[in-house]
């Protein structure tokens, strides 16, 4: 799984326990992509105080995610999902047309739940 | 929703971020019937002590649900994965031989989903 997108279910998940100000530094680096020193200068504060807040902030959602679980809970399930959707395309062809409109409907609707984690 | 199940389902989520100390009592007093009285007595403590742990325990799941809101999320996939399997038990009758292993493995698969963050 690439970085960003690890913070990102990290953050998605466990974000709202942070404070505003650790949310917001957090947000600036990882997802707006601005550098320590940019957040120091626009907050008129140091590099180091940035640094400490984005640091334990990360610390803190990786501890969540050691102690709760969530996150990997949530890809399992994705996983799961995602078979079942094939599965259920796989029974296209061996269904007749008073059935195949309750089948679309349960793929669409699978197809909502997979896509809903990440939005 | 029963407060007992609402209770286990909030325990079952964020119970992890709670002390050890926390956890123990509130799994007696909620989980094993314990009055605080059978607590306070059993550790040799005030019977207010063992309140005052329980009832902040109780107020921090609440908040935890309060800000990350994860087990109504749960609350929300479980319907919506109800419903794709009632909806796969509809088309039983119109699919044929071949698709009809594929189909059970899928309502099993499901079966298994819904039931999964209850244990």
């Amino acid at each position: 799984m690439e970085d960003i997108v690890k913070l990102s279910l990290l953050y998605d998940f466990y974000g709202a326990l942070l404070t505003e100000k650790q949310r917001e530094y957090f947000e600036l680096h990882y997802f707006n992509d601005l550098s320590l020193n940019e957040i120091a200068q626009h907050f008129n504060v140091t590099r180091q105080g940035v640094f400490d807040i984005i640091h334990r902030s990360l610390e803190f959602l990786k501890q969540c995610e050691e102690k709760l679980g969530l996150v990997e809970r949530y890809l399992k399930q994705k996983k799961v999902l995602e078979r079942i959707k094939s599965q259920l395309e796989e029974i296209r062809p061996y269904i007749n047309s008073e059935g195949s409109g309750i089948l679309e409907r349960a793929i669409r609707d699978l197809e909502k739940l997979v896509k809903e984690g990440w939005e």
